[in-house]
């Protein structure tokens, strides 16, 4: 099993919750990471409905930050469950506080609904990733133990705030411990690089999300997930971030938005 | 008051259950308008927290079609209520069986939380509404109810389907009655124009929406509003269309983004 298998594991119990731990290891200073709470709430909706085993539009609502190394439970709610799809809300308490809520609704990539056109974004040119910058917390001052988890590589020209001069970043992404994508790392790798809004802005002080979608588009191959994210629409202090995903093939994986706060360091 | 809040209207029952109609008068062809539905749920979300009066981002499932001139019941449950956002999910069931599900975070458009910097989106040129093309069901085979609360001016070029050239739509919206649009408006603004496919593929039978999430980024001033629906991303018969929606002025009031499915005309 991998470490993101080990670490979003739940057991069920006898009243229909399940019960899990959020480890430390995903950490984005002293919070979890919201994509990866949301895979762990992402885990029980899937229980659900193994007949439809892709996650094709997940939203999650960050309602307060996760408390790490701590028990979690998570309820869900099977809503309805077609032959093309299911669709399951979720929500992960910890401490007796609803933490992160999860509306997704479920499917199969491989099936193919209707081949009549395609339409394809595509990725952008990207230096390989050793030739890329390790993302690491030290410039925006906080400790990222995620990067024991996540190995996380920034274009050359986007690696440092401000230094973009535009709301953009970009790079590869892999799991450290060498395990493949799948459709469900899509969740946690559109939150897992730099805010956007860095490169326009500099190290503001911190850029909680309120509400993240992830529409998961193929499944991807193995090897390394090209990630580009931008922030276009930014306006009192609210933002909305689009990102894009593709896997080491070029076939798009993922499409993300955000709406985040723009909060300045005190 | 207005059609729209008349048709929207819902009355609270003892069980904290919210009760309602759904009007004919919103339909493309036999079934409700999703952007309608939505806007059923989001009155008795609102209901819940008067604090915040303008949703901020609003995701709705569309699980099963809903039906028209037919009661609705609406559940909601206030997940969390903070200083400057509440969360809130809703279900519009009809008939026993749930048919919209929603989860919506709230706040107020008009309060900055930042206003270090901004980043904007412009309006595209537009031809005057007077220049566009009145939307008609003729084309597209089926009868629009929804017409006759809303008056959409589709760019001249995009107008007919498979003209475009791309998966493009424009225009202009407003409603019939001449109530001004608030922020609330996006929520059916933004799934109320032929989709945007029909400019690529031409008459494709049907689109339903899946999923459907709207960001509403400020109030609108009174006027016509501007939306440019467009899919960049389409495979397997599942497309992702994104929307902007500006007011009269030219400021951004929303972004849309669904996934749909393409079902070819039987």
């Amino acid at each position: 099993m991998s470490d993101f298998e080990i670490e979003t594991r739940l057991t069920s119990n006898a009243q229909g919750y399940w019960k899990g731990h959020v480890a430390p290891d995903w950490n984005i200073g002293n919070n979890p990471n919201g994509g990866y709470l949301s895979s762990i709430a992402l885990r029980a909706i899937m229980e659900l409905a193994p007949q439809h085993p892709d996650p094709l539009t997940v939203t999650t609502h960050y309602l307060r930050p996760g408390i790490s190394d701590e028990e979690c439970t998570v309820s869900t709610e099977l809503l309805r469950s077609g032959r093309t799809m299911s669709t399951v809300r979720a929500t992960l308490e910890q401490q007796g506080k609803p933490r992160v809520v999860v509306l997704a609704g479920l499917g199969d990539l491989t099936k193919v609904h209707n081949d009549s056109q395609s339409l394809v974004i595509p990725a952008p040119d990207m230096p390989p990733p050793d030739r890329c910058v390790q993302r690491s917390g030290e410039e925006q001052g906080v400790e990222l133990p995620l990067l024991s988890r996540l190995d996380i590589r920034l274009h050359p020209d986007e690696a440092l705030a401000g230094m973009a001069g535009r709301a953009r970043v970009s790079g590869w992404i892999r799991f450290v411990d060498g395990h493949p994508p799948d459709s469900g790392s899509a969740i946690v790798f559109a939150d897992t690089f730099p805010p956007s809004s860095f490169g326009l802005l500099g190290m503001v002080g911190w850029v909680p999300t309120i509400e993240l979608t992830v529409h998961v588009r193929r499944r991807p191959v193995p090897g390394w997930v090209l990630g580009q994210f931008e922030t276009r629409d930014l306006e009192a202090g609210r933002m909305v971030e689009d990102g894009l995903l593709w896997d080491q093939d070029g076939n798009l994986i993922a499409q993300s938005r955000q709406l985040a706060l723009v909060v300045n360091r005190e």
